[in-house]
C-alpha cells in the first residue's frame, strides 16, 4: 500500500500567489501531507505562515539552507520526501541546486532559472544527484491540452504550418500595480526579462508540448510601453520551426482589460485547434470538410489521457488548480516509482523544459539587442560543452 | 490557534460520484481531515476505499451505526468532530438522525431526505441535538451567485419580475446508462421524484437563494419520457412568487447531448442577470440603459463577498470543487465557533432549506396528480403542527 | 425570360419599423419593384413616404380600397402584382381580404388575422380567389433553422421529445417606452394578447415549422406586469402535442435588457438542436456520443436547402434581412409560377400557418380563463364547420 | 426631390462571388438602379447575366471600354451616373483610369491597383477629372467599427499602445480548392501578394480607419506553404506606429477550418476594444477598473454615428451587407451633393486609402526580400515627386 508523502516549501509566504495554489493543488489528490518549510524570509511571517498551515514549530525553519540541513537529520520515516520551491525567479536555482544536493526531490516553479548557464548547472546536478526534478508548467496538464497532444499525434490536423500562441494580461498597465509586482519589474530578481520570463515561457512550453517542435530562428520585437519601467512588459516573437512551420508568440502585461487571456492555436494542413485557458473544459476543432466540434472534457470525443486527468463528470467545471495538482500526481507517482525502485516515468515537465526555456530568453533578448532579422535558436543537444 | 477539524463519513465508495466530490473539496482548505468513515455495505469495498484514503484499519467502521458508537467512545481530541453523509437518498434521514443524537456535526448531500415528515422530524432533532447541520447546495456557493444574491440586495434589478431556472442534463435519455443511475431511476431509493429531486431541487433552492422569495403556488408538468422507467425524469414547474414574481424552473435528464446545462436568469423591472453553472466565472447584468456587463469572478465591479470566496485571480479558472470547499469551509467556520463557545454564524444551507426542498418536491407531486391548475404551496412556519 | 414583378404596400410609413424591414428585403433580390401604396392614413405622411420611395404621385393612393380599384384600371402589365401588408394587426384581415377579392396576390406581415373566425374566412377568400396568400413569419426562412428542420427530418433526433422555444425582450418593461408600442398595447388594435400575439406566435410557429408536430393541448399562465397596463406582457404556455413531445413556450416583453432574443432548443432521444436567433449563422447540434457539432451556414455539413438560402459565403455574416428576402423570393417564385401557368409551390407561410396561430391564441386565452389545467388544442381540419 | 442614380458595373460575371456583393448592397439602399454593365468578357455569359439582372440589351456592353462610350454617348438623363468596378485586381486600374477620364464617379473594389506607381497615377486621375472616387473597404462601414472609432476619438482607450489584427482563413490550405482562386494565386494578375493583399490590406485599412495611427516601419513574415504555389498564403507583420504604439497583423489563407476570422484588437492604457467580424453586432469594451462591457449594435451606450448606419432594432442581426450598403449610401450621398452643386462629404474610403494599402503591400514585399529587421514605410505626403 501506497503511502503518504511529505512535502516541504520553499517559499510562499503570507500574500504570496502561487505558493498557495501549489499548496491547495498539492492537497488536492489527498496522497501529499505538507510537514516543513521556510515561507519567508520574515521570521514572525514565515511562522504566521507555518501556524496557519498547521506544521509544527521544529519543522518550520529559519532558512531553506536549515531546512534542508534539518530535514535531512530526521529519521527517513519522517523526513520530507521532496520540496516545493516558490521563490521569486532569482532563488529558483540556488534553492534547487541546494536541494537536489541534499538528497531531495523537487517540485519548481518556472522559469526555472535567470539563465542558460544555471540550467546546465542545475542539469549536471540533477544527473548527478539521481533525484527526481519537476518544474511547474500546469498548463501542460489541462486535459484539453493533452487532447490537444493526442489529436496532433493521431495526425488529425496532417502537418502542422501554423502556432499562435497569446498570452496578454493587463494588470501591468500602469507604473505600480500591487506587491506583486515589485521583485517582477526588477531585471536582477527576474531575469533579463519581465513579460516574456513571466508568460511568453508558458507560451513557448504550451506550443513544444503540444506539436514536439523545436524552434530553429526567432525574430522578436520587445518593448517596454510603462514610462519608468527598464524590463519588457509587451512582445511579440515570429518563430521558424524544424518542420517548416512558423509561429506566433505574443505576450503582454499592458493589455489594459485583459485577465489571464492565454490562447493557442494551431492550424495543419487537414484541421485546425483552438484552446482558451479561460475556458479551459473546452477545445475547437476545425476542418474544412466538417463541422465545427467542440470536444469537451471527459464527454464523448474526449481522448482517454484527458479523461484519466479529470475528476469531475462533464459539465461540472474543473479549472487551474486541477491542472496544477495533476503535476503534483504526475510527480507523485514518479516519487513512489523510486520508492518501490522501480524506473521512474516522467510523465511531468522537467530539467530539459526548463533549458529550452532559458535558451528561448536568451536568444530573443539577443536578437532584441541585434538589428538583424532572425537569430537562431540553439539546439539543447549542442549545449553541453557549453558548461 | 484553530486546529484542523476531524470529519468521517458515511457512503462515497469506489465508484460513487458525490463522495469523491466532498473529499476533495474538504481537502482543498487545508483544515479538515478525513479520519474515519464506512464507504460500502460491501466489506471489501469498504476497507479498500478506506485503504485508499489512508485511513487507519480501526476506523474504517462495518456500519454506520459502529461508526457513530466506535467514535463516540474515543477521547475528545481524537474523535471526529462532524459526519459527511453521501449516501443514497433513502439513508439521509436516518444517518443524519443517528448522527446528531450521538452528538456529531453533520454535513448531508442533498436531497435532505425522503419527505416532508422525515424533514421535519430532522429539524426537531438538529434542536434537540445543538449539533451543527449543513446541506450540501453547492450551486449556492459559488462566487458569482453570491455576486448575484449581492445585486439584487442592493437593488440594481428592481422589483423582480421574473426567474428561468433551467437544470437540464442528457445522460438518462436512454433506458440505461450506467450504474450511478440504478438506485436514482428506484423510486423507493429515490424518493418519489428523480429529475426533480435530483436537480429540480437545486433549481428551487438557487431561486431562494438568491431572491429571498417564497413560493406560493405551482403548476407542474412531469414526464417519465424513457420507456420502463417509473418515474419522471423531465418536468417543468410554473410558480407564483410572494412578492408577485413569476417563474420557471425547467428540468430533464434526456435532453440528450447536455452535460450539466444548469442556467439561472433573474429579471426585474430595473435589470437582469444570467448565470451558466458550466461557465461559472461569469455573470451577466443586462439593463435597457447601458450596455451588458460581464462581472467576472475577482475582477473589476466583484463584490467583497464574492471576492472571499475566491482562492484564485481572475482569469485563472475556479469551478465546482471550490465551491463545494466554499461550504466545507463556513461550516468549519461553524464549528470552530461552537468550540471557542461562540455561537456559530451559519452561512451554508441547512435544515430550513432541507424542509423546503421536500414541500417542493411534495406539492409538486400533489399538483402533478390533480387536475388543477395551481396548488398552494405550504409555508414552512406553518409545519411545525403537520408532526 | 422572368420579368420583374410589381409590389404595392399598405402600411410601413413614416417611423414604422416592419414596412421598411419588407421594402429593403423585396429589393435585395433584385426581381421586385415597388410601384404603388398607401403607407399612412395621414395624407402628408403618406406622400411623404412615396416621395421617399420614388412612387408615382398618381400610384400613392388615398386609401387601400383606393390602392386596389385603382391599380385594378391600370393595363395588365403596369398593375401590381401583389400586395405587401404591413399594417396594425386589425387590418391584416379586411385589406387582405379586399385585396384577393380585387384579385391581386397578398403579402401579409404576422399575426394574420385578430381571431380564428377572420382566419377561417380569410381561408374561403383565398380558395375563392384562386390567388396566393403568403404569411411572413421570417424566421422560418433562416437557412440555418431550415438545417434544423432536414436534421429533424433525416432522424438525426431521433424521437423527439422536448421542444423549448423562449422568446424574450425587455423593451416594453416599463409603462411606456415609444410610440412603437401605442397599438401594441390596445387590446382592440392588437387583438386579446400582446405578448403571445406578437412573439409567442413566432415561437408556436417556429416549433411546428422544424418538427412537423401538432398542439394538442396546452396549459398557459399569461401575466401582465406593468402597472396600468390591460394586456399580457409575459407569459409561458406549457404545451403537450401528438407525437408524445413536450413543449415550452416562455415569451416576454418585461424581461430588462434582453433585445430580441429568441431561441429554439428541440431534443430527442438521439440528439438535440439549439439555435439563437441574434447568432442565425450557426447551429449546435448535440449528442451523448459525439462532440458538440457546430453548424455554420454555408460551411462543411449545411444541407443543401440551407445553402440555396445563403447569399454569401460562411463568415460573411447575413441576417434578418435575408430570412425576409428568401420569403420574397419563394412568394414571387410561386407569383412567376402562376404567370406561367403552372402549379405554384408554396415554400412559404401561408393560411394554414395564420390559422394555428389564431387557434394557438384563443385557445391560451381560454386556458387562461379557466381554472382547469389543460385545455384541448383543435385541429385546423376539424374547424371548417366552424364557419 | 433626390432621384435615385444610375449604376453601371464592370465585372461580376456569372459565378463571381463579390460582384453580387455590390448589386445587393446597391440595391438595399433603394436609390440605386443598376441600368448598364458589361459582366465578362465571354459574350454569352455576359449576355445571359446582364438579362437576369434586367438589364436592356443594348446596354449590355462587350467591352468596358464600349461602356464609357456608349453610356457617354446618351442623353445626360439616361446615361449612368457611376460605374462599380468589380474586376480581378490586375484590371482595377486601367478601368477606373479610363472611367474617370470618360467623366464617371467609380466606386473600385481593393485593392486599388497593382502597385504604388498605379496607385499615384489614378490619385493625379481623380484630381484631374474632378469624379468622385470610392474604395470598397466595406469593414470600416460596420456600426461596431465606427462605434470603435468613436470610442477611440473619445479618448476612453487613453494613448493606445498595441493593436493586433488578424485575419485568417482556411480555404486555401489545399493547392486547389476552386474557381474563385484562379486568378489570385497567379502573381501577375493579383498583384505581388496573394494573402497580404487579399486580406492584409483589409487588416491594414482597418486599423488606419479606427485609430488614425501611421506605419513607420514593418518587419514582416511572409510564407507559401502550399507546394507548386508562387505566391504568399501566409503572413505576419509587426509594425511600430508615429505614436509608439506597437500592432501585430496577421494573415493566412491556410488556417485550415477558418472561415473569414477577421478580428481587430486595441489597447490603451486605460481600455481594450475586442471586435469579431464574424460577431459583427458586438463590440468588447474592457478595462482594469470596470466589469466587460458589451456594447451592441442599436442598443444602450452605442454612438450616434454607429445608430445611423444601423437599418434594425437591436437584436434583429444585420451583416456584411449591410456594411457594403453603407458604403454606398455614403457614396450615393457625395453623388447627390455633386449633382446639387455642393462640396460633397467624402465618408466613404477613397484614393487616399488606397494608395497606403499600395505603400503597405510594396514595403512588406522589400522588407521579406531584406536580411533587415525593420523597412521604413514611406509616409504618402512624400510619394507625389514619386510619379
Amino acid at each position: 500500500m501506497k503511502r503518504k508523502l511529505r512535502m516541504g516549501m520553499v517559499g510562499g509566504g503570507p500574500g504570496a500567489f502561487i505558493g498557495d495554489v501549489h499548496r491547495r493543488a498539492a492537497r488536492i489528490n489527498g496522497d501529499i501531507d505538507l510537514v516543513a518549510g521556510v515561507f519567508s524570509s520574515n521570521w514572525e511571517r514565515n511562522r504566521e505562515k507555518a501556524s496557519e498551515l498547521f506544521i509544527p514549530e521544529d519543522r518550520c525553519y529559519r532558512s531553506w539552507q536549515e531546512l534542508f540541513a534539518g530535514e535531512s537529520a530526521l529519521p527517513e520515516d519522517e523526513r520530507m520526501d521532496f520540496v516545493s520551491i516558490v521563490t521569486p525567479n532569482a532563488l529558483h536555482f540556488p534553492v534547487s541546486d541546494a536541494a537536489l544536493a541534499a538528497g531531495f526531490h523537487v517540485m519548481c516553479e518556472k522559469p526555472m532559472t535567470m539563465n542558460v548557464s544555471e540550467a546546465l548547472r542545475l542539469r549536471d546536478r540533477v544527473e548527478s544527484s539521481g533525484k527526481l526534478f519537476g518544474l511547474m508548467h500546469n498548463y501542460s496538464a489541462y486535459p484539453m491540452v493533452r487532447q490537444m497532444r493526442q489529436m496532433v499525434r493521431d495526425g488529425l490536423l496532417g502537418d502542422i504550418l501554423k502556432v499562435s500562441a497569446e498570452y496578454i494580461l493587463g494588470w501591468l498597465s500602469k507604473p505600480y500595480f500591487n506587491k506583486q509586482s515589485t521583485w517582477r519589474v526588477d531585471p536582477k530578481l527576474s531575469g533579463g526579462s519581465l513579460c516574456m520570463a513571466d508568460v511568453g515561457t508558458h507560451a513557448q512550453h504550451l506550443i513544444h508540448f503540444v506539436t514536439g517542435m523545436e524552434m530553429t530562428e526567432l525574430n522578436a520585437d520587445l518593448t517596454c510601453f510603462v514610462e519608468g519601467r527598464e524590463i519588457d512588459d509587451d512582445g511579440v516573437v515570429l518563430v521558424h520551426y524544424d518542420n517548416g512551420a512558423r509561429g506566433i508568440i505574443s505576450c503582454s502585461l499592458v493589455s489594459t482589460g485583459e485577465e489571464n487571456n492565454f490562447t493557442l492555436r494551431i492550424y495543419g494542413n487537414e484541421g485546425g485547434l483552438e484552446w482558451h485557458q479561460q475556458s479551459p473544459e473546452e477545445l475547437i476543432y476545425m476542418t474544412n470538410d466538417q463541422p465545427k466540434r467542440v470536444i469537451r472534457r471527459n464527454w464523448a470525443g474526449a481522448c482517454q489521457e484527458s479523461r484519466d486527468l479529470s475528476r469531475l463528470p462533464a459539465g461540472h467545471p474543473e479549472g487551474f488548480l486541477e491542472a496544477f495538482a495533476n503535476v503534483y500526481r504526475a510527480f507523485a507517482d514518479a516519487i513512489h516509482d523510486t520508492i518501490k525502485g522501480k524506473v521512474p516515468t516522467q510523465e511531468y515537465p522537467g530539467i530539459k523544459d526548463g533549458i529550452s526555456e532559458m535558451v528561448f530568453l536568451e536568444t530573443l533578448l539577443k536578437n532584441t539587442a541585434s538589428k538583424e532579422k532572425w537569430t537562431a535558436v540553439p539546439k539543447i543537444e549542442d549545449l553541453r560543452e557549453c558548461k
